[in-house]
Formats: structure tokens, sequence, C-alpha cells
């Protein structure tokens, strides 16, 4: 059981009323992997520039986080700087640099390309279909997308979604990809489209999940201090994909909604510090603890 | 068992981007008694003027609400107009002529007194307390609150939580209320001045609830079409509190938690039409049975 993942690898400099950072690890595929990696073997793909720290590396290899699908390239890494104020619900962005990132094409080494599963994070469609087509029949494919995309290619994105088993996407997204404000009615209307199953995020409100059967509600995990929403939603993709990975790529409703649940838990340790300085500290005992308090705090 | 309620009873006229209504019967007691008689028996404490519709009184007898402590009195009644807009999440107030209800005295009928439960809504906090001050110890007295009284009567809204077991008040309030911007350090502050139940609605979003172990999350019953979210509030206090009242009044984890899934039934009815046109054709079966949707639509 592997997990590939594209997407990107970022320093980001955040402030939040909490404190800063300066170009510390970010991107959607770090999230992912980190998270992911606490479940399977996670191999990833993406492009850093010449000028990324070692030490970053070194931190994803200690999770074992196969990393030879990562292109290192002449030039700058892809940079980007947010801040989030008051109940930290939206980033503020104030520079995004794409550098190595705007000519990233993924190109997945021979050995990836047999692995179970994979998750397109927020990338060009078209780079996404190009991975899928780079995969060896993949039992299950997740993607995100993002409003740029929706925006410019609104075609690619509908044809990923013939092409993938999962989609997680963010309310804004949902509304915006199926012209519905009515997010229950968004969630049906993609899920027509060809995923077995919707995964919209509410960032503190939780997430709602669309199943061939039934909606499915999992709140945010309760917590009183949120310090850097950052990465948040790819952290939850990683959990919750990492989770099905492990569980031999199953899609049926009841392992679906656990991993959730795990997403859910990955995401609630990730806001909790800058970067991945908490997922860093914790361990498998920690997730599982704070997935019975989940459990508690969401049944009767 | 009964449940006394004090609070509006209006002439509302709503928009929405589905229609519009004009003086349709609203305010909070109506509401709140139209949901808890669902569950028990309700005793309303409110005023109207002379120029109430006869066939609103009879609705409320109908569903055998007492209206011995509905003072007629000489002038208007209260009147509220308000519009939403896109995903309705707020409503924007057009118009407010309190009249009669400018100058209510909550005076209540001898056999009011010895009820065993009584909902403050959202009046005057001196008024809640005094309505409290007739009362012969009822075992179980809930209360809201909303933005004007903490803007201007702070102090006497904390005398309030002192006095109550249950506040039920929504997000904007409870951050105003505790001054604290993170919902779960809000809920956790407020619960400390007093009530051992505070209930935190976020509209769409559900609610959370603060109890003296844990806090515990429900989400709103997803719905593809709402309609008018007048009254939700009000609607989902009357279902919470009716049903706490029909089981005794028993303040436990279980008991409450159960209570609340009630009340976001009741209040995911309320929102499918304007006015109380929804409620109105209700059965005890179509609640029990949107409520075993709700307990699928929220367990693993």
């Amino acid at each position: 059981m592997s997990v590939v993942v594209v997407g990107s690898v970022a320093l980001d400099s955040v402030e939040t009323p909490f404190g800063k950072r300066d170009e510390s690890l970010g991107g959607s595929a770090t999230y992912f992997s980190y998270a992911a990696g606490f479940f399977t073997d996670v191999k990833l793909v993406g492009v850093v520039g010449e000028d990324f720290p070692q030490k970053h590396l070194d931190l994803l290899k200690k999770k074992k986080i196969d990393l030879s699908g990562l292109q290192v390239v002449p030039g700058q890494t892809f940079r980007w700087a947010g801040s989030y104020e008051g109940s930290l619900n939206e980033a503020k962005t104030l520079g995004t640099h794409l550098n190595v990132f705007e000519t990233f094409a993924p190109s997945l080494p021979e050995k990836y390309k047999s692995a179970d599963c994979v998750f397109l994070a927020n990338i060009d469609p078209d780079l996404q279909l190009g991975v899928l087509r780079q995969m060896k029949r993949p039992k299950l494919v997740a993607a995100d997308t993002m409003n740029l995309w929706i925006s410019i290619k609104k075609p690619r994105v509908k044809e990923l979604c013939r092409q993938i088993d999962v989609l997680v996407i963010n309310d804004g997204e949902a509304r915006q990809l199926s012209d519905c404000s009515n997010l229950i009615q968004a969630g049906r209307r993609i899920r027509s489209w060809g995923p077995k199953y919707v995964v919209i995020k509410k960032g503190e409100h939780g997430v709602l999940l669309f199943s061939p059967k039934d909606v499915f509600c999992v709140p945010a995990f309760p917590l009183e201090e949120v310090f850097d929403p950052t990465g948040a939603g790819d952290t939850f993709a990683g959990g919750f994909i990492g989770y099905l990975n492990k569980n031999n790529n199953k899609l049926n409703d009841t392992l679906v909604r656990k991993a959730l649940y795990y997403g859910t838990v990955l995401a609630s340790f990730n806001v909790e510090k800058f970067s991945l300085e908490r997922l860093k500290t914790i361990k498998s005992s920690d997730i599982n603890n704070r997935f019975k308090k989940l459990l508690r705090k969401t049944s009767i």
C-alpha cells in the first residue's frame, strides 16, 4: 500500500495574531505527505529550487517519505506569503512567487507508477490528468482543485471529476464549481459528474461528505487555540486518504466516515502551531486518543 | 410538566430570494411555543396590540398553547421587517417597530408560576430577572439574549447567567458577551459565570454544547433548500427545551445531547417555508423520522 501525492513544496511566510514565521516549510504535497505518513507509505512528486533547505528534506526523509519524485532544479523554490486576522478563517495572500513551480511538469519515477493510490493536490487540472495517465490503474484516485483552475479551466476540472473516485474541495470552490450557492446542492451536483465521494471542507465548521447513499457531517475538532490554519486542508486530506489507503482503498460509507475523522484529527493538530511544528511532535497514540475524543464529542 | 416562555409575538415582513411575506406570524415566543408544543405543555407570556389577527391566536390555541399570559392591549403589535440574500446567513433588518412591545411588563398568571420550566427569550435582562422572581422554584431555567442587551446591559446579562441552568445564544453574541473571538474559549468562559450548560448556535453550521464534562458538536440538518431562516434559533430552542421538559428537566449529557438533536430537527423544518407554514404541517412522526436521519448523518 502506498500513496503518490503530486503538489507543491513551498517556503511559506505566514503572519497570524499569534506570531510569524519566515520561509518555513509548506506546500500542499508537504502537508499531505506528512499527515498521510502516519498511516501509509508516501511517494512525493514535486519540484523545488536549488535554494531549498536540506533540513526540510531531512524532515521528510525522517518521516520515510519517498522523495525520489521530488525534482531539484536550478532556480528558486515556490514562495507564498500570507496573513490571517481575527478568527483566522481566511488567508490574505501577500505574495505568490511560483518560481520553479511555474514550469513544473510532474514526471513519475518508474517505481511510483504502480502505487495503489494517488492524491492530486491543487495543481493545473491538465497536469493532474497527465499524472493519472502515467499511473498503472491505481485503485483509489483522489483530487483537490482551487478557485484559479475553476475560473480558467472549468471544463478540464469537470473532466478530472469524471476520472476520480474522491474529490476534496473547500466550500467556496464547491459553490464556484457547481454554480450552486446551497452546499448540499453543490455537493450532489459535483458528485453527479463522477466522483463516488465528494468531501466539502468548511474550515472551522468541519466537513460534509456526499456518498452514494447520504450526506454525512463531521464537525471540526473544537480547539481553544488556533494558531495558524495554513495547510489544514492538505493535512486533512493526508489523514483522510492515508487512512483509506492503509485500509486497502476500500470505499464504503463506514470506512470513509472513519477516514474523515482521522483527517479532522490530523488537521486539528496542524493548526496548533506554525508550519509542521506540531505534526512533528505527535505520535500515533496522540492521533488515536484525539480520534476517540472526537467520537465522544459527536455521539449521543 | 410545562414550560413558560416569555418573549415577543410579532408580525414579520420577510423577503428572501425565494419570495416574500407581509405581516406573517413571528416572534421569539411564537416560534419557541410552537416547537416546544410538540413535546410538552406550553404557557406563553407576551403582548400584542388590538390589531393582532384572530387567525394567529387560533393557530396557537389549536396547538394547545396556553395564551392566558398573552396580554392584548390598545395599540399596534410589534412589527419587524427584514431580508436575506445569498446563502441566507444573515438578516438585514429593514425596520423594527416595537409598538406595544416597548412597554411590555411580563406578568405571570397565577397558574403559570408553578410551571417546572421557564424559557426567557431575548427580552431586556431586567425583565427576564423579573419573570424569574415571579416563578416558584422552577426546576429548569433557560434563557437567550441578544447583541443589544450585551451592548447596553452586560452586567445584567451576567447576573442572568448566574441564575439560569442553560444559556442558548448565537456565535456572534457569545463572542461579544465573553470578549473571546475563539468560540470554544467563549463558551467555557460564559459557562464559568453560572449556566451548567451553554449552547452556542452557529446557524447553518450547527451548534456547540458546553457541558460540565466536554464540548459537544451537532451539525445542522443538511438541507437542499433553505427558504427562510427567520425564527430558526427560537424554534431550535423550543425543540431543545421542550424535549428536556418532557424528560423531567433532567440535565445530563446524554439527554441534553438528544435534546439538541430534537432542536436541530425542529429548526430544519422551520426554515423550509416562511413563518410557521412548515411547522404547521408536521406531525410527531415526521420529527422522529428526521431525528433518526440526523443520527445516521452524524454517526460512523
